[in-house]
């Protein structure tokens, strides 16, 4: 329901067309479609400007297509299945043929990005920086969030601290940058010298890449967030797909 | 041992039919079936209306389907196995037909709820509102317990407050309910919301779905008990049984 | 708004009195009162059947004695200030005078709970017992804000488990009780055994009190979730407050 | 250095006016200000459009209010001191004059942002929403800085998700903010319900306020990362500076 | 009730002198001292040999002595009041003359043990071994405990093992103790080290001294968990009076 | 190198046999067998009563064996290989046929202790309580040590105090032990309640059983720590083993 | 680029050969080889003295042999590709024949360390002490690093503290040492007694081996953390690689 | 006792002058002097090159000043008191006058270091670099150790890697130093920027400065640990003085 809907609710009301007692049934409650295993959230394009994505662990490969369809079917623009194995994968492409499919980790059959209908191309340069090989696939189902949405990010791999002369090689890039995601497993301090070179917007995804004490991605995100350049914003532990959504709503 | 058989023991004593002796020993016994490896507590009905649950994990198929064999024919009730695989599941069907089964996992070999001689329907609204499809195992075992126990409660599901008109649209619901189960992972704040919503006891339950910094339930099992809604009260991670039997005890 | 007047207000909107677009604005707002540092609930009563209470740390004397002032006058029941300091409750009861203060911590000047208009009496046998004489504060606090809601609780102290008979000598007690709150810190075992006594609903409060590994609580808190009892419900480290509100849910 | 000067160095070399080793010495050198105890940053206003901020504790006071005049008198723009005690704050006045002080705790003496030269206005709606009265020193930090950088900020309090209402009410706020700020302790789940509303950037400020098991901001700062809302941000417990910071990267 | 007086009464049942009902009551019921802020456990020097222990934080100072005089008048054996402050001290002393008082903290005015009538002298050659001069104050603690239980233990005082010959030194009183307590901080390997020196039982005691990572004590209790040394027990962190009590159990 | 030899080497040495720099070579030393990969404590026996276990995971089956028959065949009295998998303990019983095998896992595949040449019977009534069926394989291992010992331990099994009556069915064998291991997962309320009701020594071994909050085993660990029973000692998580150690050092 | 490469570029801008816009370009850069899924690191040897290595987790085959195969052509000295599986170190021994494996787990499929074209033999007398043999992969992994940096190092094996002879024993290797490596999982307190008995530096690496409350080597960090013996220094989990580099830092 | 003692013992021993039994007892023990509540280990010189130092928390003042005299008296070379407050400081230095006093902490009287008879000065360029003006205090600890072992170390402050180039700016002081200290609190990402800019052997120190989520100083520990940088080494939070330790023993 949006704005104009409301007030021709209101109007019918007004007008007598509808009685106030299902007006005020209806006014509080905002559309989802209710597939009985699911409520599909068919206001959030409206509230957000795209629709809510579907996240695959923990669900069936029929619920998966389910959604999917019922996205794509319902609503309009791009629609995007995260990290979907290989049966979830079949399923919402059966189901809904033409999507794209991205392998978001080192064994493309653990975990897959898929996404259908995408955006048209919108403005903005973003930039990707990953700090060490084992992080791409992090940076990888970022980048095809972003596609899905109409972006079309840089990407510049395996930049990590240690060779600091590696980002250095890129400060024209991360003066120029809208927005940047900073990838990094290990202690994650890649996204401190980075902060430290930019005046861009920087969400640090701490990945869990590492050993030694990396603690499955813990110590990337307390050392993020323990950051000594100012500004630096974090999401979750691997989140890529939050990371581009959170350059999204910058770049809207 | 009830109270009446306490006094007639004591009656016995007080006519000579029991020795003094005797009955010491036996009074601070009260009654268990010890079959080598474990100790059936068929006193628990008298203390608290139902038998103990018989939990899988780390049992043997044989030792799953000796104790409820044990429950049904020395007890009265529902008899209930929590978390069991397959082939426990198989062994207790086996031993004591007619059991009913319900997956609690989204790989339904993996753990099944199953219970024998269901309650008799008791009163009483229950709503088991779950945040997001990946709870749903969980809410699956306290829905089956709760079933076992002769109640009949409501499901209310794919509720996250991401879209937070999808409990709203439920209010309803929320305002009439004689007690309320809040099944989510994540950072768990539906609990918050509902409690917030309604003025019945709120059972939350902790999930271990979730990524980013999830960290297998204790995220949310933290958030809930740090609510700012008063009157939360919270059981163990992905403890859907439990939260039946919390819910079990507030409506005897 | 109750639901009376989302009623009225939608009758005047289909007779013409107010127009669509301001019944648009007004329908989707819950009533509270706007302090400019605080907004005051006053739907809650509506929802939940008592105000919410005024929660002392962070909030300067002044902040507390307004918000009490204004839950005072402009709704009607009982009115709760928890964990004041001296200032707090000085600044509470000049502005409000009449209410009844109870320490709830060692040192009575650290924390103190403070409650007007006390609702009539309720039904309803409610049972406090402490694990030890260090987990009285978070008792009172409890039974505070239970006599506030017009309960009538009943307290067993220092029943802790390494001397089970102190507790085994309640049993009838236990047995009755309509619901029951356990206060314990170091293990918190109190707890599970009390639950495995009793059918009635029992709230566990881990206290912050012990030594040795007790963790300021976390380890009654895990304990608790870890119980063996079926049933248990669990509220935050030393939180009376919040155990009082749970039971006042089970017991409404 | 900026491209000007560097370009300027480099044909001041092409021309034989700086011998070439000397060049090789200033070229990959940027410049500080070297007081001794502290190198302050006079390249940071180019790469990131504003100074560094000074960050009380670990300082004397002589140290803060040095630091201070040297960013006064050798660059241009704001200059920030933050979380300074009444010492600090005290020989920063006295050293230079003119300042702003904003208290950043509740007890006044505790903690303070002082800034000099605000920048002039700038565009942008930016919404700090708080959760409860204990965050307002948090966002009063937040704000403190935001408009010594020039923004204006429109502060919702106390929308503790409790009361849902209470920032239901604000959803056309939400709807136009270009950045939203959330401030919430306890269990933060302030974030996920207006990053569920709003399509605007979410910078979320996880604060140590709260008791139970909030693990003095540990719980909240968790939760917000587990968050179930796509696209939140989080900075560390109680920065309000660097959700400023992160803000004014947004909208510079 | 002793054994004796459960069989009297069991009698007197038999003869009428009780009736069944009262004797029902009284059986399941094991002797305390109700004081109304403490149940006085008077039935565990029967189970255990020797009176409960008095610990002083989070009592009055009237509270500390009421129960300490409730222990000795209707008691016997030694009583033990452990960690109480000056004024506790006073009070227990005050009430009930005669006790002995230890200091068991760096500032003697912090944390004290007393105890009154001790026990006689028993046998058992019982080491206390600390690994640092920091450690004394839980070895004191220890000492004065098993001192009242009448036992005369020898100190062997800063044997860590960064000058493993300290320890070698006292090879020969390692052998032939009976018991050894092994008191250390820091990293805790003294633990580890004494047990492999010795076949007597070793209780191991973490302390809360310590820097750089030893986390309060966590690190040690942690380290002497997983010490590679078979056989070695461990009581919580700087509980030495639970390490004089196992030592008591052990000889007893 | 045992006394006697010690005091023949220093006879020698001052009779000429042998050369000073050759006796300083060898008093410093004891005796091991270095395997290369390996060096077997032969010392251990005169310095603890017994030799040192193998423990299984981490060596290859051929190094298990390697160390089996060293011990065997280099030393006297028991030997214990602890938590072999199926290709160790084939490795092991190949070389040195003739070992006990004890399944000390749910699935006899994954663990297994092996002992071999058992001590001869001695004295001590050893009582093994395990509060649940998962707690079995721990308690095994604790037995099958005890028994290559020498030992004869007793099991109650199924002890767990939501049923509190089941152990105090066993009041009687309690009081009349020698020393107890407490076997329990979950929140191991069993160990407090034991420890309240014996005088004997107890050893608390903490298991990864359970489910909620249990956290593999850590809350049971803090919990028996934190104990409100006093004397109550600890050993680390699932190390049945080292509370056979730890008994065995008791009763020597 | 070193420093001739440097001032050479210089030199040519002075006489005009290279323009100084390209000049200003090529200035801050430093060199490496963009493989478009990597930047290998050219300019390290220059820094360090040596290349830096693989690490395979998170690699494809492909992506290993192809940094391998880049760092042997243009570069010079030693290259190590560490942690590789059974599919990584086939496809790098394909690509780049006359490699060194050695496995550096327990199963040898797991992990290996693969090392190319070896340093000449450097002098320093390096000493890699394990406590166990469950240890051993990571003092493996040690090892072939520096052989592969051109070191000989000595092995002591199963030195643990428990019988702590086993480590006197080898007091004057300990005591001629230019460096020493302490491997210990468990509690870690080899590594303490190891730095009491030699002035040489000494590189703690805790490992993941043990049980009990080991937590997967975060004891043993802690442990050498907090360790009484002054001057350890600790690299993270598991890392004999780290540990090596740290070693050939000191003595190159 | 040296090696001379030793054979000079044995020769005694050879020519009857020590009889065999007296000799036994000698020779496994090493010099101490056993000062009641210490034992100060004399042989530390001659096993390590300098004495132990005095820690000063957890000490009496005379307990300081009598182990200070000690160690002045009977042994050689410098003595360091650490972390003493003023009045451990009064009185070491009026037990033992003409020590040199080093505030390490920002508030002077709560801890200095202290030394006396200083070493002459030994040859190493040592690099003392820190992040911020927080870190200062355990630098000036590190910094106090090191004058007093003899070494002349440099410092440069201030190189949080915010402003990388502040650190670039001393690319030659990294490239020419023997050894290298990196303290840094917060993110602690110093550690790795310099690690892969140096070949030297570098000690990162953890400090505790820092907020939002550093945890006191474990994020830093942790994020050093998790380090993409070869070869670096940590010692525990805030040990400036174990680093000082680390140094003296890669440079003896």
């Amino acid at each position: 329901m949006d704005d104009d809907e409301l007030t021709t609710l209101l109007k019918d009301l007004a007008s007598g067309v509808t009685p106030p007692e299902e007006a005020a049934r209806r006014i509080a409650r905002l559309p989802f479609a209710d597939l009985g295993f699911a409520r599909v959230d068919h206001h959030r394009p409206l509230r957000q400007g795209w629709a809510e994505a579907v996240y695959g662990p923990g669900k069936t490969p029929e619920h998966c297509a389910a959604i999917v369809v019922e996205l794509l079917e319902s609503g309009s623009g791009p629609v995007v299945l995260t990290r979907a194995d290989d049966q979830q994968v079949a399923a919402a492409l059966a189901a809904a043929p033409g999507g794209t499919r991205t392998p978001t980790a080192t064994h493309p059959h653990r975990a897959s990005a898929v996404s259908w209908r995408h955006a048209s191309l919108r403005p903005g340069r973003i930039l990707i920086v990953t700090a060490g090989t084992a992080d791409l696939p992090t940076a990888a189902e970022c980048e095809a969030t972003l596609r899905a949405y109409g972006f079309a990010p840089t990407s510049l791999v395996d930049c990590g601290v240690a060779g600091i002369h590696r980002i250095l090689a890129s400060l024209d890039d991360l003066a120029e940058a809208d927005a940047i995601v900073a990838v990094a497993g290990m202690e994650g301090a890649l996204a401190s010298v980075v902060a430290g070179l930019t005046p861009a917007p920087v969400v640090a995804v701490p990945t869990s890449a590492g050993y030694g004490a990396s603690l499955d991605g813990v110590t990337a995100l307390l050392a993020m967030h323990a950051s000594c350049a100012p500004g630096i914003t974090v999401v979750g532990i691997d989140n890529g797909f939050g990371a581009a959504c959170a350059v999204a709503r910058v770049l809207r």
